[in-house]
């Protein structure tokens, strides 16, 4: 039975806190790497029940989507989005569970600052799209958000090659090596989820105009 | 020209014939792990025939639903279902080749039984998804199916993580080390393509219903 | 405003463009392995300025997808051409970019000839390519075109894992290892990315036919 426009949250409400989300979630992220053992585990348990919310919500769109006549944008475009909002929170998911499944106690300084500064382009990414998912309505008018995300993601880009470069030149032993790589490639990944979201809100802005 | 709809085998007897084909895969898979190297090769050249069985009933499906005018469900579900399956064989193909590839004859017993517990998460997905599938016309009907692989997928997802803190604890060197965690990724990719597709179908049934 | 179908050039045209670039890329790729470290950031940096002008092609095909009423094969197809030469090329940035980051200076001789031999079926991918595309006007006449690249990705797959052998089977230590791995598994998606774009364009052959 087709839903009224009017009933429940709409489309735009449903992204907006998807995307509100993200920056809990990598907030917690970046907790988790100053913080003892058993810190962590709670850190990460809240990072999945944040996870598993933007999970509802994600289901919740799809299905509103099935349901609706009329869609404010192609109803591809809205579950690209909100695909691409999911797959922010995956990588961060992944990134927190990896941090404490493989016991990253004891990373070198060096590493951990540049594993740092990966995080903290995710902060900007994830606050970036918070701030921008609410004014979704007029596409055209995020120009600024999309060339910010685009221009974060390389310098992410720049962060994830010093990490790597410094994890391979530093002694640590092969296995921890193969540990942060993972924990690396991750956050690197979910830097580039971002500016597939950006990039996503651009085509529909160029289509929509 | 397009086909009579009473042409050759139906969607849904070809999406079955993919799901039975999953069953031998997943056994032949399970057989490799206790057998000797001689004898792997030879489950792996089985296994590649059964991979490239599946692919004929993929490429059929392909053409008939391009040569279809009507379909029983949307076109493009029925092609994501057939991709779906296409991923569960291609992971099954990729363990099994990796296991030859690697010459991986001296698993220590803790760590072949986990991996042992994770393919049997697997044979469990492929029984699902054969008894399942032949259901298909009536998708709501297939619930229990979408539950229990959901279930399965958790499970799964616990067996992945204990393979994988074991062989990081365990004294193995790292080049045995990168080789086993490609496996043990592998297999975990097959339980979640398992879930894609169980998703993909209880999707179906929402917008059917 | 959309545009007139005479408006620039055609999305044959777009498409051909991309795919004669892939040739300057693996060209400039199979002479890194060869040259010393100061010319390989050289020869890495001019990959990237032909990855950034494969880049805008695909963004004018899409943004011409958006503003046309009509197009010569399905919108979504001509999306998936474009996409799967994108990704192509950004396999070979990928490459490019691993093997000046991770200093692979010293790659023993037996492994830098198989290395040469991955890359070697990729100049081979890429030149049917770019000999193909320019009659994708009539795809049904490109057959020996799709048939020659599921040949050579058979080919490929032998290299790498001959690759994949030969470095486990070495003497190299883990870290390194870590490193030329993941170049061959990156060459090795480029053969399958060719093999996908190939498989596409044989789809939409046998829909138009």
């Amino acid at each position: 039975m087709p839903l009224r426009k009017s009933d429940g949250p709409s489309f735009f409400d449903l992204l907006t806190k998807q995307a509100a989300l993200l920056v809990s979630a990598v907030d917690l992220l970046g907790s988790m790497l100053g913080s003892l053992p058993l810190e962590r585990v709670a850190l990460r348990d809240k990072l999945h029940e944040i996870e598993h919310e933007a999970d509802e919500l994600n289901h919740a769109l799809t299905k509103k989507l099935n349901m609706s006549f009329v869609t404010p944008f192609d109803r591809e475009d809205l579950g690209f989005l909100a695909g691409r909002l999911d797959d922010c929170m995956d990588y961060m998911d992944e990134a927190g569970d990896l941090i404490v499944l493989y016991g990253l106690d004891d990373i070198p300084e060096d590493v951990a600052t540049l594993l740092a500064a990966q995080i903290n382009v995710l902060v900007r990414c994830a606050d970036q799209t918070a701030t921008a998912l609410p004014g979704l309505k007029s596409p055209l008018d995020l120009r600024d958000y999309w060339v910010e995300i685009n221009r974060l993601e390389n310098e992410g880009d720049k962060a994830y090659r010093h990490t790597l470069t410094a994890l391979f030149d530093s002694s640590l032993d092969p296995v921890t090596i193969i540990k942060l790589k993972d924990v690396v490639q991750v956050l690197e990944r979910g830097t580039d989820a971002f500016e597939d979201l950006a990039n996503g809100i651009e085509a529909i802005a160029v289509k929509e105009s």
